[in-house]
């Protein structure tokens, strides 16, 4: 059976916000699995602010992605076909499977996953990057304690809402930051945070002083910009400040606009840390149990934003950097 | 006897580098010490960058010094009439005098310092508050590690100069950043630095990628701005930048420019904290005498720029904001 596979490439450098014509959607022949090799067909995709910064020319954490390569991307699929022993046809997998439809791989940092445990698109939410960005930089970065004052940007995306649960858990007072009238309610009435500044109609450097009179203990950031700004405007003594994305400033075409009030780091004496997740790759299987207990007690949800068809793949993507998406983005492969 | 005193009022907020007209020189009569209260002709004033964040009218670790104060200083002194149990005339004694000739205090925050040990001016340079902000900034905040590369800038400033002796002392690789040809001459050739980059006359961020070919690990930053941007453009893995001031950006007229390459903190795990010497008060002693011994031992020098005449205030200060002061620049009064 000769496959034929639908995927990403990317064509072109994006200046600012990705475009359709950034891309070269390609309809391909798929080799069968060669010895130690196995073929997954992709049922999720995983679409994640992170994307934007493998698509420039620059010197990070991953090399970026070449022109004419597929786009690289975080997904879930079955193993169709396997000529690696640690892999057999019916599998769950996950992995960097990138946009289409099949991937071929040699197994290498490819994951079983059981859909007995959680609904498959769990293991690209909770349980999978995001959930472990949420956990490992909040409590290994972010060190709250009880009755600290706990505040997150981008609270009612991905990462944020599990931050924001997770501090709750902790004890901690927790406010998110968050876009528009519902994404505020959403992250107090229905993930229990005490309180949320709707950054579009609030002026949330005098939102933050109202909610956090004593100051900010605990700043998860995962925008950057003016939000970052307002924050370090109020931490308390000792503050951290958790770098874990930086979402306004990845499709600037000019420098990105660092922290002006960065100098609160000297008055305050207060710490601002970057994390990876990655670092923490040997302790995901402790906090996926520690959080799955904690889904299982109610205390821990998560909403997936999950949009239908692999070709939609431009157009989703852009959704993050818009702020539209509730909960975490995926595609559902056709 | 009826004194008089000669004194620098603040008349207005500058706007931008300070200018004499920012300023009242005020002769004024000295009442004589009340029960409790003693009297100090003071000797030196201390001359420090933090002096421009007290004129501006902003919250910070101190409060702002008024509209017709006395401006805010560090100084060093004899005692010429004591009420107060603790001291007597003859002792020298350093504190928070202010940019006069004589204080009148209460004794809170008074020190008495021992001419024996070493010269006054030493008391205000790297027995004082600049060299306990370079010990306790660099080892306590910095963490360096034996053969780790450590960055500092105004590398031939007051604290910059410690910050690097002390990083040879504990056996780190050190490249300082300093303004001039004579500046950089002197970190390396008097002080042992093992480099030194003229901030005037190289691409900073270039000449570290190519001092520093696996990354800073140490970066001990007094400056802010383009080289703090330069740094985080060159971090290792694991960096830790020390916020100690940012003289570069306290002129300016509009916003600090805040660093943009600081998402270089999450893509090598980084970390940029602020030290504030003052939390250290306890330890004081203890750094003290370490330093003492290593200046005995040949293995620590520091050099005081000593400028004569209160008079010459307004215009001393700005050697510091046009980086024209050699050592810690202090004023000798008449």
């Amino acid at each position: 059976m000769a496959l034929t596979n639908h995927r990403f490439l990317l064509a072109a450098r994006p200046v600012g916000m990705p475009k359709r014509s950034d891309w070269t959607y390609a309809e391909e022949p798929i080799a069968e699995p060669k010895e130690g090799e196995l073929l997954i067909k992709v049922l999720y995709i995983s679409l994640d602010p992170a994307m934007r910064g493998w698509m420039n020319d620059a010197r990070s954490y991953v090399a970026p992605v070449g022109i004419g390569e597929v786009m690289r991307a975080l997904g879930l699929g079955t193993v169709t076909a396997s000529r690696n022993p640690h892999f057999a046809a019916g599998d769950h997998v996950s992995g960097m499977f990138g946009v289409q439809e099949y991937a071929l791989t040699d197994g290498r940092g490819v994951t079983k996953i059981d859909p007995r445990i959680a609904p498959l698109p769990k293991y690209l939410s909770i349980l999978g990057m995001t959930g472990m960005t949420a956990y490992f930089g909040l409590l290994d970065t972010g060190q709250p304690k009880p009755e600290e004052m706990v505040v997150v940007s981008a609270a009612a995306g991905a990462v944020g809402a599990v931050v924001g649960q997770i501090a709750k858990i902790k004890d901690c007072y927790v406010v998110g930051i968050a876009g528009g009238a519902e994404k505020c309610r959403y992250i107090v009435d229905e993930l229990g945070f005490d309180a949320a500044i709707d950054y579009k109609s609030d002026d949330v450097k005098q939102s933050l002083r109202k909610h956090c009179p004593k100051g900010i203990d605990v700043y998860f950031d995962n925008v950057g910009g003016a939000i970052l700004d307002a924050a370090l405007a109020n931490l308390a003594r000792g503050a951290r400040i958790v770098i874990c994305g930086a979402i306004s400033q990845y499709n600037n075409t000019g420098p990105v606009t660092g922290p002006s009030n960065y100098m609160s780091l000297l008055v305050n004496r207060a710490t601002m840390k970057g994390m990876m997740v990655f670092d923490y790759v040997d302790r995901y299987g402790q906090a996926a149990a520690e959080m799955a207990g904690w889904m299982a007690a109610g205390k821990l949800k998560s909403r997936e934003d999950i949009v239908e068809g692999l070709a939609t793949f431009p157009e989703t993507l852009l959704k993050l950097f818009k702020s539209e998406n509730s909960g975490k983005l995926m595609l559902k492969v056709g």
